[in-house]
């Protein structure tokens, strides 16, 4: 059965909360441009295209409310998380629409569509390289629950399964927020895909001693030189896949491609808040005195990508600067 | 104020249950050689060391009982845990005793003494590799509470800050047990020692970003080439810490080092419960239907090791094979 994360009907942005899976699908009905960045600052929704789908409905219920400028509604939105670059291509999308004078609600409506259509074709795109792979390494959720459907990492695993491919995924729980655990994993057994729950420790035991074919991970931001912000950890999984030689592949819609970075350097990178470590369900789990930090991305140089899975084709990070210029000129 | 993890009095063997820990202090007071073995499969106690030291003084117990041949004694206690050698070199050291009409509890008491200052001269042999470094991180609990006293990872720490170092330690919270969170948290917390736990993910991002001078970890079994077994999520922490020129050091007692394995290719890996990943404090994080692979350690190959710290000082891994052949002869 096909997920969807979130939708827009009778004046209402849709979306499943997130927090409360595997546990309870609960559907948040948001029906202001406050609401949906508070949604996405709490995570109820998280994944860099779904939250730029989320932040471009945001514009749509911000223009709906009638109280607020396009800048004023842009600027909320922008406030509620730093890294993934989706969020502002879906706020501008909807805004310059808006300033312009089109209805901002066809806008978010082409915005989604526009991603979810890329989600579709990074699927195409990217199943042939699995199509030898058997055992497949997943980081944190690139999922539906990630980007409206089908999704970015898991959107060519699905396809690959579609063709008749014998699969298993091995899903990296995903600390402190679990996302891996709760949400990939939700989305493979809903779908009877055959995987495995690892602690994130465990990706490296399975990468050297020849139990993975690829690894496949979704991205925040990914700069002009292939360097690219993802999950906390996702820079690790890279650096122990090349030392084994297995491939590692990054799938992103265009909207994750930020073609003004020159580098990963300069990308920022969201701090979080200790709780989320050290406690669980509201379970304290290290000593009360303890302190904790959270970064909730990595960056990892390019230098340990094998391709970039675009929805126009699989694309070498040394290629990239160049199809970059290419789509911006078209 | 010091941490001790087990003491044996008035016929029984005391020790802190690590289960529960942070949140409660239990001392177990265990009378039999099952009820060791339980501790023991249990991780009531853990840490190479310190289940060393509880086997052998599960031998004097079980000699206590006097139900036991020294063989059926040690079967029991030999099938408890599979990877830290130390297991099996404390049964050792009190079977050979008993079954030569020697006293078991004098040989039990004779071991624990030989750990215990066998990690104080690590903490020796340790501190000055830490003289320069202000920021180290440490995986999984290789301090008092895995060794009796003290700790093999933590002795260096501890006598260079007693020598007036200012260090602070980054704590992987060591999924799934959480015993870098639970335990090195604890001891950290303790004695005023400033850390920050993080999730294992976010170690790359550390040492990536030059916020690691050094990384220090204990082992549960060494191979005579250096090769190493040590709490799952080790490996990928060494091949991030030397992609990054970080030094990387592994601190043990001579009990961890298995002089009779050449490398660490058959060195065995216990898989433990699917539950100690899906679940924390009896909550599911997964997916009902969702399965786990839960291998609890994993093998470091001694090419990542910047040097071994032994009570007899720091030895190279080019080194160690050389160093253990001396130590046979001696």
């Amino acid at each position: 059965m096909a997920v969807r994360a979130l939708w827009y009907r009778g004046g209402s942005l849709h979306l499943i909360d997130q927090r409360r899976l595997p546990a309870r699908t609960v559907v948040l009905r948001l029906r202001s441009v406050r609401a949906v960045a508070e949604a996405i600052r709490t995570m109820a929704v998280r994944g860099a295209p779904a939250i730029g789908v989320a932040a471009a409905y945001g514009m749509a219920l911000a223009a709906r409310e009638g109280r607020f400028t396009p800048e004023r509604a842009a600027t909320i939105l922008r406030a509620t998380r730093p890294t993934a670059v989706d969020l502002f291509v879906g706020i501008e999308a909807v805004r310059r629409a808006w300033a312009n004078g089109e209805d901002p609600l066809a806008a978010a409506e082409a915005y989604r569509a526009r991603i979810v259509d890329e989600c579709h074709r990074i699927g195409a795109a990217g199943a042939p390289l699995l199509a030898r792979a058997t055992r497949v390494l997943t980081h944190c959720n690139a999922g539906a629950l990630a980007t409206v459907e089908w999704g970015t990492a898991l959107a060519p695993i699905r396809v690959a399964r579609d063709r008749g491919a014998h699969l298993f995924v091995w899903v990296d729980e995903t600390r402190p927020v679990l996302q891996g655990a709760r949400l990939t994993a939700w989305e493979l057994e809903r779908e009877r895909i055959p995987h495995a729950v690892i602690a994130d420790n465990a990706a490296g035991y399975y990468l050297h001693s020849g139990q993975v074919d690829a690894v496949i991970v979704g991205a925040d931001r990914i700069a002009r030189n292939g360097d690219f912000a993802n999950k906390i950890g996702t820079y690790e999984k890279a650096v122990v896949a090349r030392e084994n030689g297995v491939p590692f592949y990054v799938a992103a819609p265009w909207s994750t491609f930020d073609a003004g970075r020159s580098t990963g350097r300069s990308i920022p990178v969201e701090e979080r808040a200790e709780a989320e470590v050290l406690e669980l369900a509201g379970r304290r789990l290290a000593p009360t005195r303890s302190r904790a930090r959270n970064p909730a991305f990595d960056v990892t140089p390019a230098r340990y990508v094998s391709g970039f899975v675009t929805p126009e084709g699989v694309v070498r990070p040394s290629a990239l600067g160049r199809a970059l210029a290419r789509r911006a000129r078209s």
